[in-house]
């Protein structure tokens, strides 16, 4: 076994959901491959690193200051969607339903885990409400209880801003047969049921 | 989504058991770490393909023309164990339990998918047989059909010279209960069985 293998499994192992064994075959694998599958692969680690930087406004990983969907003449500047990560605002980019602005919080609040207010982009949220000419935040946040407890967080901190708060609509998924739905779903499904015929009143 | 971070999670894609989804998360990982992981891998990346050729001799990784064991004065040279990859060489040294050297056939016979001895370590091997001062062959590869029909393939290469051609023993893995073996398994396990105690005679 080679220092250099050794050391090539030991930094593959470093990437999330890469295990000891997955490390190896990575590894293996590579050697045997032609030199440009390594060589592409260290060229776009090294390329990603020095050309990505966060965007100054709204904090999404952009090659500029500002990134495009925030100097873009086309979207609605009035709506602005705060989401976690820069992935759920491609996720949402990618769905094409969407054509207000992103604020990318950087997580959730967790404070069992240190992540407070101060490790987030809020402050930067709430200069953006008071100094933009927004009309609604829609809090694209997950279901978990730390985005709920966010949530909350979000909607009081603007409560003093002439501004909607709203957030992602619970419950069943497209294509969710209710026996796979869990009892939380089917609680916020029922909940937040919807009247789709008044009836005779 | 900016074009760098596009070719990073491309690049990883190619990356074994790598899809999409885990080279965006892997992507999107590398972007919030310290340069210094990007970095580490990517030189990691450049030395191993740099650094590691094939032992001359044996065929596994090495950094240099011959190997740390093929080179080594404490192996019994009388003893050759064939084995389909530089893993699968690494897993039995982990092991200890093997003394010998080894040969690294790059595969196992496949001709439907264009696998052929050409294509394999075969004839090194027979050379090897032919020169140097072995007495017995251990056949060490997986069980698989491809695997069997490889090791009856050197068996009758090698038949013309004077050496004991073996394969690893077949049956029960340490700790199996009969529930979990398969067929094929219990029909080894049974066909191979040991004598324990030879009874009254």
């Amino acid at each position: 076994m080679t220092e250099a293998v050794i050391r090539l499994a030991a930094a593959l192992q470093k990437l999330p959901s890469v295990g000891e064994k997955s490390a190896w075959r990575m590894a293996l694998y590579l050697l045997e491959q032609d030199e440009s599958v390594s060589h592409e692969l260290a060229h776009a680690l090294i390329e990603a690193k020095q050309r990505v930087c966060r965007c100054s406004r709204c904090f999404t990983w952009s090659e500029t200051d500002i990134c495009a969907v925030c100097s873009s003449e086309n979207r609605d500047r009035t709506t602005l969607c705060v989401v976690e990560r820069p992935r759920d605002m491609w996720i949402l980019e990618q769905s094409g339903r969407y054509r207000g602005l992103y604020h990318v919080l950087g997580g959730v609040l967790s404070p069992m885990n240190g992540i407070t207010a101060d490790s987030l982009t809020v402050e930067q949220l709430r200069h953006r409400v008071a100094t933009e000419s927004i009309a609604e935040v829609i809090i694209g946040l997950g279901g978990s209880n730390e985005a709920e407890t966010t949530a909350h967080y979000i909607s009081r901190l603007l409560a003093e801003y002439p501004v909607t708060v709203s957030r992602f609509a619970r419950g069943l998924s497209a294509g969710m047969d209710l026996e796979y739905a869990d009892r939380f779903t089917l609680d916020q499904a029922l909940n937040e049921r919807r009247v789709i015929n008044g009836g005779y009143r």
